[in-house]
C-alpha cells in the first residue's frame, strides 16, 4: 500500500508561488479558514477589501444552477498591510473563514480512493490527511489564490495598466468565437457558463445542465487574454514568460493542458507560415500577426498575451465507481455531498488570477535593476 | 522603440532551476563555451563522462542530414563534482567549449530583429545583446540542459530506477503509433526523426527534407513517458508535479504547448467516462485506464507519466521576410547561416533532460523530511 | 531628503525565512492582528495551541515591572494546518489580535525620525510608513517569530529530541555564571530578568530599574544552548549552521553581534590552545572542549551548540534628543508612550524561537535525499 | 560512528548565495578546477578579467612569508557573459584551474579526523569525502568567492560609487587603529599582515613569525567599512542588511563572531548614550555618532557601514594533537602539509568579496520595482 500508515515522519507541502510577488496559501476545505500571505506588494497601491470581495464573488459556490450548492459568503478580512486605504509593501495576510463546512456527507468515505482524486496520492505522500472534503487538496484551496489575485490585479491595472480577461472558450462541442482584443468582463459574466459567446454559451448551458441531470460532469477549455503587457517581462531561459504561465495555470486543480498563442495548431505549420513579422506602428515594433501569443524567446514582444487551459470534468460524479480503500479492499463508490457538475465558469476567476500573480512578479523582477 | 539604447542598467537574466536539485546553465552561442553547474547531486552516485556525452551526442548538431550542419564535437569535461568515478555530493560543473563558431553570417543581421525569433524582446528587456548566433537566446544553451539532466538520468537510475523515454510522436500530418509502456530508446533513435513508428517516421523524414528544400521548416509534438516512478513524488498546490514537468518543457526553446495524460482531448469528456478507476494489483494501487497520464492533484500515482509537447516550426527560414531593425527601419530580411529545418529529432534529449531535472527534484523533495 | 514623498513605486520588504520550513510573518503593531504562516511543517507531530501559547506567554509586555505596559494578552488562533490534535503538513496559519493598541502617544512623533530608530530609514527605502508604533518595524513582529518558532520546538523536540535553552547573560557589567550543559528554561524563568544566576540577576534587575528611573534604558548579552543536536546538520559553503543562526539572531531588532563558540576570545588563541581533540565516548565521536560551539566547517559535531548575541540598548528614551522631521527640520524629541527599560528578558524567547527556526530547517535539509 | 559508511544515500550541499545578484562556487583543494557563476549580474558593465585577476592575486598563496608555500598562480579565465568588454546581464562562468595540487602528503591522513576541522562533520553528514587538502570544504573554495565578488565590486563601483575596504584589525594583542573614514586599500596592502596601522602591522608580524616558528598559529580579527551607500538598502525582518552581512562573513572558513557598529560593546551602554543623533547636512539627514555602522532597523541609513569579524587560529598546527580516525580509533596526529600560520592577511580579500556579494544583491532588491 505504500506509504500510508508506515509510521514515519513525512515531508510537509509547499504552498508558496512566486519570486519578488510571492503569494503563500493556507487552510483547509472544512477546517476554520482559508486565506494567503502576500509578501511583496509594492507600497502605495490603493487597496480595499472591495476589490478583493469582487473577485471572490464570481469564484464562490452558490452563485448560480451551473455550481455547487455549498453556500458559502466568502467574506474576506484583511489583517495586515494596508494602512489609510493603501498598501504599506509590508505583507497582506487575507482571511476568509469556512461556514458551511459540513463534514458528514465525507464520514462514509473517510477510508476510500475517490477515482481521478487527490486522496490515494495525499496519502502515498504525507501519511496524514484531512479527508473532510479533500481538505488542503480541495479547490476551496483556490480562495487564498483569488484573494491574492485580486490584490496582484489591482497593481498591474494601477502600476502597468494590463488588464487580464478569461472566458470558457470550449465546454463539450460547443466552441465559443471570442475576440481577444475587445471582450470585456462584463460580457464573460452576461452568462452564468462565462462564455461571451452567446450561441456557444447557450449550447454550454445544455451540456452542463445534461450532464448534472444524469449525475455525470464535463470539462472544457478556459482562454485568456492579458492586454497591455509592455514588450520586456519574462526571463529568457528557464523562467520564459509562458512557462511560468503554464506552471501557474496547471497548477489549479483539474487542469491537463496549457497552451500559448498558436499551441498545439501551430505544431502543425511550416515556419513561413507560423512567423510573425514584425512592422513599425508609429516608433513601435508590431507583429502582423500574433501565433507568438505576445511572448517571443520568453519575453513578452507587447502584443497581447494568449493562453488556454483544458480542463477535465469534475471528478465526483454520482454513478456508481470501483475503486478501493485505504487499506486495499476493492469497493463500490457512490458519491454525495455537493459539487459542481462543470468546474469552468468557476475557474474563470482562477485563471485570471494566477495569470495576474504570473505577470505582476515578472514584471517586478524586470524593474529589479532597472536605474 | 521601447528600452534598447536608453542607457539605464538593465536588469539581468535567470538561468537556475531547481530546488534541491539545482542546475545553472551558461554560456552564449558563440561565445568560449557551453556548460553548466550541478548543485545538490546526491554524492556516491557512479558517474563518469561517458553518460553526460552520450546524451550531448543525440543533441549536437550534424548527426545526420536532417539536422543543421554546424559541427560540434561538444565534448564535455567534468571539472568538480565527482571522485574516484563517484559523486560527491559538491557542485559538479561542466564544460563544453565551443569549436566551429563562425559568426560570420550573423554580421550583416546585427541590427535585424528575425522574426519569431527573440532579438527584440532580449533588447527590449536588456539593452545589451550577443547577436552572434542568438547569443544566450540560442538552443545552443540547451547544452548545459542536456549535461545537466543526463547527470539526473543516471541518479534516477541509480536510486530509484527511474527511465525517461522521449520520441517525436507527430510532424506535418504523420502521427507515430508508439506504446508508452514498452517503447525503448533504441527504437527511437534507430531512426534520424526519433520517431519510433517506421511508417510514421517515413512521413516524417519526407516532410523535413520537403520544407528544407523548399527553404522552409516544420514544427510537431515530441511525446514521453517516464516509468518506474512510485507513488508520492509531487507537491499539491502550487508546485504540482505536472505543472512542473510543463514548466520546465515549455522553457524549452520553440515549445509552445504543454499536455499531460489527457490533455486537451480529456476536456472534451465526461467525468464517467474520464476517471481512472482503482483496482489492487496484490498489495499496490493501481488504475485499469490512465488519462490522469501519472499524476493525481498533483502527485505521482505509481502509473507511467505521459507528457506531450508541441515544437512550432523553426524561425529560421529561407524566403524571404518583412520585418524591421533595431533602429525601427522595415526591411526585407533574407536568412543565412546554418540551421535545423525541424528541430524535433534533437529536441528529443532535450525534453528527457528536462523531465528528468523535474522529477530528480521532486524525488529529493519528497525524500526531505522522510525519517 | 532621499526617496520619501517622491511618488514612484517602491520595494516591499520581505517577510519570509527558511528553505524547508518556511516561515512568513505579518501584522503592524497598531494594524489589526499580527501573525505568521509556517509552511513546510512535517506532518503526524503533536501540536495544540498551548505550546504556542506558552511561548507568546513568555513574550508578551506587561509581565513584569521589568518590562513594557503594553497589556496584551496575545491569544493564539490556529487556523489551518493541524487536523485531530496533529499537523497535517500543510500551512499553519497563526492568529494573534493586535487588543491594546493606542495609537495615540505616535500622533505628535509622525514625522519625526526617532533616533536609532527604524523610521528615517524605512521612510528612505519604502515612502511609506505606518508610524503607529513603529509599524512593521515594530518589535511587536516578533510575535510571529515566537509563535513558529514554537511550532519548531515542538518538532524538534518530537522528531529529534533537541532542546533550545536561552538565558540573560549580560547586563551592565554583570556577568551570568551559567553551565550550559545543564540549565533549564525553569531557572532561567526564576527571575524576570530571566538570568539563571541569582547574583548577577539581582545585580541586573537593579540595573534596569535605575535605569528605568532616569528615564534611560540598557542593553546587554543573550546566551543560549541547544542540546542533542546530532552530527550532520548544516551545509558546508554559503549555508553553514552558525552563520544561518548569526543570520537569523542578528534579525531580531537591537541585535548588533554574534558568536558562535569562542567567538571574539577565540580570536586572540593560539591554535595549539583553540583545537578541539577528538576522543571517543563508545563508539561516538567527542571533543574534550568544545570552542567550536558544536560546529565545525559549518556542520554540528554532536557537542553543544552554543551562541551568544549582543543587543543594544532600547532606542526609545524619556531624555531629550536632538533629531529631524521627514521635511528637514532640526527638532528635539521628547518621548512618550510604552516601553522597556530593557529588551533582553523578553529577547529570550525570540532568540530560542530563532534558533529553533534554524536547527529545524537545517535538520529537515539535512534529511532531504536521505534514503 | 554516526552516518559514515552507512551505505545509505546522502544529501548533497549547497554552494549558492544571493537572491538576485546569485552566485555558485564550484571545485575541490585537489580536483581539476575552482571557479564561481555569476548569476544576476547587470548587462553593460565594463569587465575585464583583470580586475578579477587583481582580487584573487591579493589572495593567492605563496604571497609573502606569512603565508602557505603553495604555488598557485590563480589564473581565472571569463567563459561566458562578457561581449565586448562588457557584461551581457548572463551568466558570467569563471574558471581556475588548480596546478600546484599536490595530494602526497594527505595520504597519510586520510582515514584521520584533524581536530577542529570539518574531516569529521563532513563525513557525517555526507558519507562521501574527497580526502585530499580538505576537499571542497578547504578554504581554496574562497577562490570562486573571491573571483565573484570582484564582479561585485565592479558593479557597485560602476553603478553606485560604493567601494569597500578591510583590514587586519588584530592579532595576538596588538590592535590597529585606523580611520575607517579614510583608509585606503594602498594602505592595507602596503604592508604582507594587511594592516594599515605601521605599528600594529610589526607586531602583528612578530606575533605570526613567532607561532610559525612554533609550529603554531594565530587568529585575528578583520575589520571593514562600505562607503558610499546610499539610504534604504536591506530588508526589514529577517534579511536585515547587517544580518545577511553576518551570515556571509561567517560563512568564511574559520570566522567564529561578528559585529556591526558597536557590537558588544554597545551591549555595555545606556541608550541616552548609544543613540545616533540625527541632523541635517545640506539636505542630507547624517548622524552625528554611527553606533549604528551604517545600518538602523536592517537598512542602511547613508552613513559608513562597518563590520567586524573574529577569526579563530588556523586548525593546522604542527605540534603534535590526540584525535581519532574514521574507524573510531584514537591517534596522535602529526600534520604535514604547507599551510598558513595565520590566516588574516588572505581573509581581507574574501571578507571584502561577502561584502560586496550582500551589498549588490541588496542593492538590486531595493530597485526591484521602483519605477
Amino acid at each position: 500500500m505504500g506509504a500510508p500508515g508506515d509510521g514515519r515522519a513525512q515531508p510537509p507541502m509547499t504552498s508558496t508561488t512566486g519570486t519578488v510577488f510571492r503569494v503563500t496559501t493556507f487552510g483547509e476545505s472544512h477546517g476554520p479558514a482559508v486565506g494567503a500571505v502576500v509578501d511583496g506588494c509594492p507600497p502605495g497601491i490603493p487597496l480595499g477589501p472591495e476589490a478583493i470581495q469582487r473577485q471572490l464573488d464570481r469564484r464562490r459556490p452558490g452563485q448560480s444552477p451551473l455550481t455547487t450548492r455549498r453556500d458559502e459568503a466568502d467574506r474576506v478580512e484583511v489583517l495586515s498591510g494596508v494602512f489609510e486605504g493603501r498598501t504599506l509593501g509590508t505583507p497582506i495576510a487575507l482571511l476568509v473563514r469556512n461556514r458551511d463546512a459540513d463534514a458528514s456527507p465525507y464520514e462514509s468515505m473517510r477510508h476510500v480512493y475517490r477515482p481521478s482524486h487527490a486522496d490515494y496520492t495525499v496519502d502515498a505522500r504525507y501519511g496524514a490527511r484531512d479527508w473532510r472534503g479533500g481538505g488542503r487538496a480541495s479547490a476551496r484551496e483556490t480562495v487564498g489564490r483569488v484573494a491574492a489575485g485580486a490584490v496582484a490585479r489591482e497593481v498591474l491595472r494601477h502600476l502597468f495598466g494590463v488588464e487580464v480577461v478569461g472566458w470558457v472558450d470550449r465546454i463539450a462541442g460547443a466552441q465559443a468565437q471570442v475576440d481577444p482584443g475587445a471582450v470585456a468582463e462584463a460580457e464573460v459574466d452576461a452568462h452564468p457558463t462565462r462564455c461571451p459567446d452567446p450561441g456557444a454559451a447557450a449550447s454550454m448551458e445544455e451540456a452542463i445542465l445534461a450532464a448534472r441531470r444524469e449525475g455525470d460532469t464535463v470539462g472544457g477549455v478556459v482562454a485568456a487574454v492579458a492586454r497591455g503587457v509592455p514588450p520586456g517581462w519574462g526571463e529568457p531561459v528557464f523562467d520564459k514568460l509562458h512557462a511560468d504561465l503554464g506552471r501557474a495555470i496547471l497548477s489549479i486543480p483539474a487542469c491537463k493542458g496549457f497552451e500559448v498563442g498558436s499551441g498545439f495548431g501551430g505544431a502543425g505549420m511550416r515556419g513561413s507560415e507560423h512567423n510573425d513579422g514584425f512592422y513599425m506602428e508609429g516608433d513601435r515594433v508590431r507583429t502582423r500577426t500574433n501565433r507568438s501569443g505576445g511572448v517571443q524567446g520568453g519575453i513578452s514582444n507587447g502584443e497581447a498575451i494568449l493562453v488556454r487551459a483544458a480542463f477535465k470534468p469534475v471528478a465526483t460524479v454520482f454513478v456508481p465507481q470501483r475503486t478501493v480503500t485505504d487499506a486495499g479492499e476493492e469497493v463500490e463508490l457512490r458519491a454525495t455531498g455537493r459539487h459542481d457538475p462543470c468546474v469552468l465558469p468557476r475557474a474563470v476567476p482562477v485563471v485570471e488570477a494566477m495569470i495576474a500573480l504570473v505577470l505582476l512578479d515578472h514584471a517586478l523582477r524586470r524593474r529589479a535593476q532597472v536605474g
